[in-house]
């Protein structure tokens, strides 16, 4: 294998995504120092535009320094301190994983489980808060990568906050590629990831907390288990003005280059634009999967990940394989449960387009028969 | 100011270094999927040349998804676990932050303290040790990036060793830069960072457990608190061979490919003669800062970064914003207790060459006169 040039793939797994050219371009800049007054401009505009993208006013929005599973312990590890009771919903890997990380915070979670595929109802959230009154939050996932599943989430806050509980949201797989109004749809928390619908490559995870969040951390008792993310000091980097900016850790300054020329493109393509575009996408495959008799494992499926069923009879890695080596197509296993058993077809940021879904529907066919 | 295209600036700080034109090139190759067989063997490339600059044979040496601090924290929470005695040498921040992170994780940290500047004798070591018999490690910066000073490690480890604990080391600074031979040694477990002495951008922190950690690692009782940095899961996907491989988190691809150009360079030089040049750059730059009538802060000074006394009479903040400006060089602030009395002059990895050196001496004469 000639490991020296990486080959051009067509990414249409569950991320990372396919990278454009203009990103690629963005993250060979020279390197600045993390304090140099034009990186900070550079990490000013980033915020800014994730603030668009998120759809939120928060000012404590920013890109942690790590890939998307650093949003998610950032956003436990800071609202959550040993003993607090949690509520966790899991339908698929994400879910679960979200338990994982708030009990090793400290918390008791108690879970609110659906199958592998479906979604979650208000009512059954309301009777879990009913259930476990003391709970502190509700972490949901709005896209869960393992199943394609798409989590309704509007009208979910007033629930929560009816109950003094926070919702905790994992956008990574919806964010800049399905409908998401953090503050409209009142969410406290929530992060993502920059490999899936912005298409950069994997290394940040934007993350935003609103007003009740931050009152929460302000009121802690305790320190932050992990000082890498510990907001109480992130925040006096990324949401000081000019000199009042305190160095915390050293950034990964061309990462941010990828991420603003990212974010950039979303919001010249425009949010709504986009989104639909990946409802387009998304229908165009579908109806292809769908005449050559395949069928869909979620019954509300993401625009941005299709879930499907491995055809009876057909070679799982095998097919996967020949895709990859014959198409230099990446499509995605299943994960988890789902292993051996679902393919998981991405149409996300620069890869949701029309070339790419009719390509893959035709290496599919020709691989299949 | 134009944010759109960075500058061009000679990076002379305490990281990050300059980024050669071929590492920036390697950053923007085409993102592959964190499990292309592609990708696993690039992955595999740099392990294997990461224990070849540590100078280790140990099975689990790899890249850890953040910055430098993220290895400090990595090594930490897998190390720790709640109620043990640690001991962590300080003469500066960063063995500071390394009690705050040990602290977080749930140890009792002793400290033995030294000036800021100065260096641990054995004895001071031996004698804490003596002191806190229960100690499971002893926690050592081997290049203090905010003082400049420069930790002997050799033999170390035969008194740390003696009384059961493990030798820990941050190496951000020195990594690629001084000598620092981990077999050799008796170093149990170690952390670096990709900007400095490897001029690789920010974003990737090198670690490399022995058989002593590995040990800790496997003993453990509880759950490491940090579901990201958790080697228990981590080495599931950097060490295991092949097929057995096991999807953790997605890894900052493009990052890769820099760091194993940034490897690659090191290694094309020599490690032998990487570490002369850095040696030669210091004391040819120390020549024309003492002929100036500069001193520097520690007694023994670091090559790779010049912790030197700001002049009487001259303007901390005005001299570096005029360096800055005026030649595009950044050279670093002091650092905690040194903030307003200190300069840093990083001379790492790339930038660690004649022309930078003459050119920072001829262009703080202008500025200072």
């Amino acid at each position: 294998m000639n490991t020296q040039f990486p080959a051009e793939r067509i990414l249409l797994g569950p991320g990372p995504s396919p990278v454009s050219s203009r990103v690629l371009r963005a993250l060979g800049a020279p390197t600045l120092g993390h304090l140099d007054p034009q990186y900070v401009a550079i990490m000013d505009e980033v915020c800014e535009m994730l603030r668009q993208v998120f759809q939120t006013k928060n000012a404590l929005t920013f890109p942690v320094s790590g890939t998307g599973m650093a949003g998610m312990e950032c956003i436990a590890t800071n609202l959550i301190e040993p003993g607090d009771e949690v509520i966790v919903c899991i339908n698929g890997v994400f879910g679960g994983r979200m338990k994982d990380v708030m009990e090793r915070c400290g918390a008791t979670v108690h879970t609110v489980d659906a199958a592998w595929g479906d979604v979650f109802t208000k009512e059954q959230i309301a009777a879990a808060l009913d259930q476990h009154p003391k709970a502190k939050l509700v972490g949901i996932v709005h896209a869960e990568t393992s199943t394609g599943a798409h989590q309704p989430l509007e009208g979910l806050a007033d629930i929560v906050h009816a109950k003094g509980a926070l919702l905790v949201v994992d956008a990574v797989t919806s964010l800049g590629g399905h409908e998401l109004k953090v503050d409209e749809w009142g969410i406290d928390a929530i992060y993502s990831g920059t490999q899936k619908c912005l298409s950069c490559p994997p290394g940040l995870a934007p993350v935003s907390f609103g007003d009740r969040a931050l009152a929460i951390m302000d009121g802690r008792k305790t320190k932050v288990q992990s000082w890498y993310l510990d907001v109480s000091m992130l925040r006096k980097y990324y949401t000081a003005g000019g000199g009042g900016r305190v160095y915390h850790h050293t950034a990964p300054i061309n990462m941010t280059y990828a991420l603003r020329e990212a974010l950039a493109i979303v919001l010249e393509e425009g949010l709504e634009a986009r989104i639909a575009r990946h409802a387009q996408m998304h229908q165009r495959l579908r109806a292809g999967l769908e005449a050559m008799g395949i069928t869909y494992v979620p019954k509300h499926s993401l625009h941005t990940l299709n879930c499907i069923n491995i055809p009876a009879g057909a070679d799982d890695a095998g097919t996967r394989k020949r895709l990859l080596e014959e198409y230099g197509i990446e499509i995605g296993a299943g994960l988890g449960v789902m292993a051996g058993k679902a393919w998981r077809i991405g149409l996300m940021g620069h890869g949701a387009s029309v070339r790419n879904v009719d390509l893959v529907l035709t290496a599919l066919k020709n691989v299949l028969k």
